[in-house]
Parts: structure tokens; sequence; C-alpha cells
């Protein structure tokens, strides 16, 4: 059910959505919490990603990603069309500006779940439009113990993990709003909350004025 | 129940409390909002204002109001003791500042249920601690039924009050979020929404640097 379901056409005021981005290190939990969101939140879709990489035989084309070819996808690098990319292991990711703008101006939300690179890159092309969550682990103790239970990886693959970690959140301070993940179900309200927050900030509501000016005049007594 | 009573202590990080600021032009639903989030919220307490006017009977000194007389009062002022201040009815009203310090300088909300003359004092005072949220009535139509039901007054009362509160309205481009009172239930649960939000700002949580030293260290394997 849409939030706004209920709520009577004339009062409903036409807002700019807004881009919500999802950042942690590994084993925080950022995904399940970003997938959690998209199931409950009908006003919230994901940023589809464009990649040169070739489509495996799970992924749907415009999905999952859409797959160009290395020629389409430098030539939307040149033109500024991508709010930010990146080559991992020679292949090109980026997110499409175009889309992200179409979606917020109709007052449909985003969500980006990548990592500090990528939201540093966002922040450098949007800023009025972006609302930046940093997720953290409860504890190392507790990174350690997820990681391990993810993957049959030796100590040593996990120790480099770990240290890798430690690297990404020292990026947290970056962030507007930052949570600690000590469980799901909470996390997943708080930043449900921070949506709802975000989206009654006045200058998101566009239609505000035109809302407002019915005041000026006096209704029939 | 404490929002925070089932987080464990290791991860309770401290955060400096907030000044949550509702205005609204009279009959909004402001002040109803505003009991019902001091109902849900214990982290959240109302700012008690100190006055000059005598203790009515069923007043509580230091629950309602702080009554001090004229000569404390105007030290006060004179000491920019107080975050706002107005004369009304010839005498003073004014938020003190120390209280409201204190509260937040140990991690407690302050709400403030002021006007939008209170609230551009209280910003002028404050920066980065205020969170001010301006309330809407649905219609004039429903505005207009409101006050009719809530007073028996002459129409020519109601609507010189109407002509007050579209004088009011005006002020809502001031408010760092805007919501319309359409339905209580979901008035109440966006305020929260805000409160729960606003904690989670960065910014707010002055232990976030101490709570994530702790991934510096990688844990024993």
């Amino acid at each position: 059910m849409s939030p706004s379901a209920s709520i009577p056409a004339q009062i409903r005021v036409k807002r700019r959505g807004l881009m919500f981005v999802l950042s942690s290190p590994s084993g925080a939990g950022k995904t399940t919490i970003a997938r959690r969101l998209l199931d409950v939140e009908p006003e919230l879709s994901l940023s589809v990603s464009v990649t040169t990489r070739p489509r495996r035989p799970s992924e749907v084309d415009g999905v999952h990603y859409h797959f160009i070819d290395r020629q389409h996808y430098d030539r939307l690098v040149e033109n500024h069309e991508l709010l930010e990319h990146a080559e991992v292991y020679g292949h090109g990711y980026g997110t499409p500006a175009a889309a992200v703008e179409g979606a917020l101006d109709s007052g449909q939300d985003v969500l980006f779940d990548i990592d500090w690179q990528g939201a540093q890159q966002l922040r450098q092309q949007v800023s009025q439009d972006i609302v930046t969550m940093f997720i953290l682990p409860p504890s190392t103790e507790e990174l350690a113990r997820r990681l391990r239970k993810r993957a049959e990886d030796t100590d040593e693959v996990v120790a480099k993990r770990l240290a890798q970690i430690a690297a990404d959140v020292t990026h947290w301070a970056e962030y507007d709003y930052v949570m600690i993940n000590h469980d799901l179900e909470r996390s997943v309200n708080a930043a449900r909350s921070v949506l709802v927050a975000e989206r009654l900030k006045r200058r998101r509501q566009v239609g505000l004025a035109d809302f407002v000016s019915q005041f000026r005049e006096a209704p029939a007594l």
C-alpha cells in the first residue's frame, strides 16, 4: 500500500524525489536493509546502473543492470551523462543521470546501494537531492562472526577483509546520517524514518507554495 | 518504554539532544500533536518557560511555568539568559537558556510549542541544535470548521481569526519541515519520524568517533 494512498488528492502536495544513498563497509547489513526498504516503500526504487560487463544468465537487462557496450559507455562518460562511474576488474559501471532526474522530477525516490567512492562522486554532482546514510556493524567481533559465517574463508582472507573494512569505515564522517545496525527490524524502521522525514523537508515539497495560497482567501462562513 | 532500552550499552552512542520546534497557525492541531509526542517519546520533554504573569490555581510552578517576579525577569533578559522572550498583555514570557543547554548536553530533546515569532528568535540564538516544523491545516474550510467547533464565537470573531491565520501561515517557508495535519495519527507518526531521523544525524551523535575507533584494531580470530 502506498503511504499516500489514503491522502485526499487536494492535500497531496507535489514533491521532488530524493536520492537515498546507503553505504557501509562489507558485512554491515546494508544490502539486506536496502532490499527490505524497497519491499515496503512503493515510492522508492533502486537505481539501475549501466555496465560493460557481460550479462550473467541469472541477470535481466534493465533490472539488474543496463548492459551496454564499451563504445556506448565511453560516450556516456565523455558527455557527463553518468552521475558516478568506476572501473572494476576491467569493466565500466555507472549511474545514468537522465533516469535519476526523471524519477526525482516525478516525485519518486531513488535508492543507491554504493560504496564511499561512489557516494563521494554523487555528492560532487548533486547537492540538494541527496541524502546519505552510513551503516556501521555493532562491533568488530560481530563483524568477524558475520564474515566467517558468510564464506568458508581462511583466517588470512578474513583478516584481509577486516583490514579493508577498517579502512572503509573511516568514511563514516562524510555522511548525513549514521546508523549502527544492531537489530535488522530497528534499522529498517530507522531508515524508513529518515525517508519519511526527508520527504517532509520544506524544500522538497515543491507544491507547498501553491497549497498554502488557499489560506490567503477567507472561506465562506 | 525508552526506545533505547533494548540497545546494549556498548553500542549506545552518546548523542547531543535537539530542540524540536513546532509552530502552526491556531487551529492546525499543533498542541494535540505536541502532547501526543511527549506521551510516546521519553527522551523528549517540554521546554518550561519563565513568566511574570501570576500563577493560576490550576498551574504548578516548574511544570507549567517558572513563575518569577519582574526584577528577576528583567535580569534574565539583560544578561541574555533567555533564548527567546516576549511581552504579552503586559507580562513577560521567556525560555531560559541554561535549562535547555543542560538537557541537550545530557542527550535529552526539548520540545517547543511556539509561534513563528518565537521560532525566529530561537533560530537567531541557536543554529545546529534546532529542528523546526510547521504544521498546516488541511484546508481553509476545515480550519473554519475547527475554529467554530472550538468556541461559540460570532462569525465576525471567526473571520478575524481566519485573517490572523492567513498572516501567520505565510511563515511556513522559514521552517525545515512542513506537514499538513490531515490525520492526527499520521501526523504524530510523521513528527516522530523527524525526531528519529534527526537523532541519527551524524553531527548529533557526538560519541561516534569513539565508537568507530574500535574498528581500527582487528579482532582476535
